[in-house]
């Protein structure tokens, strides 16, 4: 296999360095796609929430002054009914999901209970599901709930003794035949460990359990083959590497052939089979459809699309490559220049095994994190993980790159941090 | 009790008396707020989609240019997060609860699922759900959904033999000890039905049941009273007579006393007691944001606030009083000049017991419908139901209805409906 050319093998970690390799980035003109309001901020945030592309801009404006403003309730015929089913199918392939696999509905949280509650359904009278504790919490609480339901219990398999790799020799062994789902997140929020999933999905569908993933932190800037691995079933948000916007509506996948045989809990009139009958008997709409419940929220629905055109004209392949060579080369920097000042590299160093977001440790996480922010760059805390730094290959450089260590550096150096109050604030 | 000056004892039905109404109008200044594109055309659906406010015009554009294209993550720390408990205590007095009783979150099926649940489990051992046929499609979805989980069932009460009227006595008797949830839509999607709440509420507690009211189509134009009702639970869609937008974030109320006491099957993030800390087990939050889940779709949720507040500045008692009157002119103005064409009044007559849409029948009514949109009167057609003429008080006016009535008598005194496709569409 050749070295990429965005990862030379002896790297110098000078700015000049960093500009030949933005100059040889084939996704450098992506950049321009997005509204860049301070060139001199240093937006490392993407894997919570994206930048906004310059085109959603002007679709959100249209939506509202052109659709709502003057079409007002025609524009359901012309355009917002089939929305949801319209740009999941372009999400698909940024998933290795057919586009009849895939539809936008609800948030993430509440797809992963209808799906977890379909799955249990479908298994009985298998009721445990197993998840590990690198998942989102969020997650977590949802499994539980579901699994509670069904009288059985979620069983969460501890992490590595690092906290930050996966066990996944302990997961395939929780993997018995009372358990109806595996369920986990992709790439962890924390460390950004990223699983093998085809391993584990193959491993859950040996024992009889079928699986679901949490795409959230792995669409758009990870290779996410559904199809390949065999999926049964995958959530994802879309408002992170996706750039879809605050709060954007998240996704849903249930494989081809178990879309007919599954049924979801939340029996609504889009999920209806004739929702324009008026009948007074729910009837499950075959296809996706029946995975979704009401009206979707259109503005922010709407808002996504651009996001998701954006990584289908950069291609996901091209994206993972300068991913990999991004967080290569941020680790690179991170060890070189800040670890002097203590600050720990903790996610996964083989990047087959890590997302798109690295995280890093300091003993004053809190008060760096503030620090880098008053110089400019732009993480997040998480408590208990340390500091993400988040690279999105749509807009995030290796200068970019260079200047966040280059002034967390300094100021590490200088001890401006020290200067914080510690007190944890609720957002970051 | 003194006459409306509005609601003249001898209506003359001429274009000069509308126009002398307007005069009187206390709402008339309303208009100006919202986005009037065409100002030669009728709008009557703000029973299904609201007008646009000039005000939600500017604080999407705030939204997306500023918060999230400029300071992106920073804007959950500077309104975002809380927006969704911040907005519903603002629309809590529209539905007359506390500002810590309502909040909003996800699409009214949604809320309504979680409600019912929640009541459920409360009641138990009662797994009984009633409600009538008068009630939403998709609300009988939902509730039939629950109710089979707890292996009950959902009785559908038939309406009074008109299919318009509710059938409250038979509702009441219906309300046995193996009941444990009463949930009706307030005003009835198709009739414009309104129910005796009060009375209800009552006799569902004097059964040992709770109550869950759906708002959707009395919020913003009747004076929904839940707290003077005893009101356990309600949901409700903002879209309509709140004019939040196509598919903006739906509500939900718990009564105070009841919020500690219940909880929901979603376990999200935004529900937990402390979304920050990342501990793995679920803890509901108090108070409602227990009834939430997860990150809202914050484009559509911000554009609806300056619908209530609209609302708000109009008084809830005087859009009543608005609504009641345009709908008795309405009437008239029909009874006058449409009936002589074979059209019907549907909508209950006394206006006590009807919401602020009209609905009327004809043996071609979905024709009709096509060419009324035609002629520039945008109105809604419901299978089964009749055409359904929504009087939004904040923009409608007499000389609006007025000019669609003769519009509408001219096109049928000309057969133009005769020439048009019979054929459905999907959506109008």
């Amino acid at each position: 296999m050749t070295r990429s050319p965005l990862r030379p093998s002896d790297p110098r970690l000078d700015l000049e360095e960093a500009r030949a390799l933005d100059a040889r980035n084939p996704l450098a003109g992506f950049r321009e796609a997005f509204v860049v309001a301070d060139p001199d901020e240093i937006y490392l945030d993407g894997n919570s929430l994206g930048r906004l592309p310059v085109r959603a801009r002007e679709v959100v404006r249209a939506a509202v002054d052109e659709a709502w403003g003057e079409r007002l309730i025609r524009s359901w015929g012309e355009g917002w009914w089939g929305a949801a089913s319209r740009i999941g199918g372009r999400l698909a392939p940024l998933v290795g999901a057919g586009e009849d696999e895939v539809v936008v509905a609800d948030q993430t949280s509440v797809n992963l209970y209808k799906l977890a509650t379909a799955a249990l359904e479908d298994r009985a009278p298998r009721t445990r599901i197993v998840s590990d504790a690198l998942n989102f919490p969020s997650d977590l609480y949802v499994l539980e709930g579901v699994a509670r339901r069904f009288g059985g219990r979620l069983e969460i398999v501890p992490a590595a003794a690092d906290g930050v790799h996966a066990d996944e020799a302990a997961i395939r062994a929780a993997l018995d035949d009372d358990v109806a789902l595996l369920s986990l997140s992709e790439v962890a929020f924390a460390s950004g460990y990223r699983y093998d999933a085809a391993r584990l999905t193959e491993a859950a569908h040996a024992a009889g359990a079928l699986v679901l993933w949490d795409l959230s932190h792995a669409v758009g800037a990870t290779p996410v083959d559904l199809a390949g691995w065999g999926a049964d079933l995958a959530v994802g948000c879309t408002y992170k590497y996706v750039n879809g916007g605050p709060g954007a509506p998240a996704f849903a996948y249930v494989r081809r052939d178990l879309q007919d045989r599954l049924t979801q809990p939340i029996h609504g009139w889009f999920g209806q089979a004739d929702p324009f009958d008026f009948g007074l008997a729910y009837a499950p709409a075959p296809g996706m459809a029946r995975f979704t419940v009401g009206t979707p929220p259109v503005l922010s629905l709407l808002a996504m699309e651009p996001g998701v055109e954006l990584l289908r004209d950069a291609g996901i392949g091209t994206v993972r490559d300068v991913s990999v060579a991004l967080t290569e080369y941020l680790i690179a920097l991170v060890d070189a220049r800040l670890a002097p000042h203590g600050v720990e590299v903790v996610s996964p160093r083989d990047p087959e095994r890590r997302g798109s977001h690295v995280t890093i440790a300091h003993p004053d996480a809190y008060r760096l994190t503030k620090a880098m922010i008053d110089a400019g760059v732009i993480p997040d805390y998480r408590e208990g993980s340390g500091i993400r730094l988040g690279v999105a290959p749509l807009y995030v450089g290796f200068e970019d790159l260079w200047r966040a260590v280059e002034r967390t550096e300094a100021l590490l150096a200088r001890g401006d941090h020290l200067a914080y109050d510690d007190a944890r604030a609720t957002v970051t």
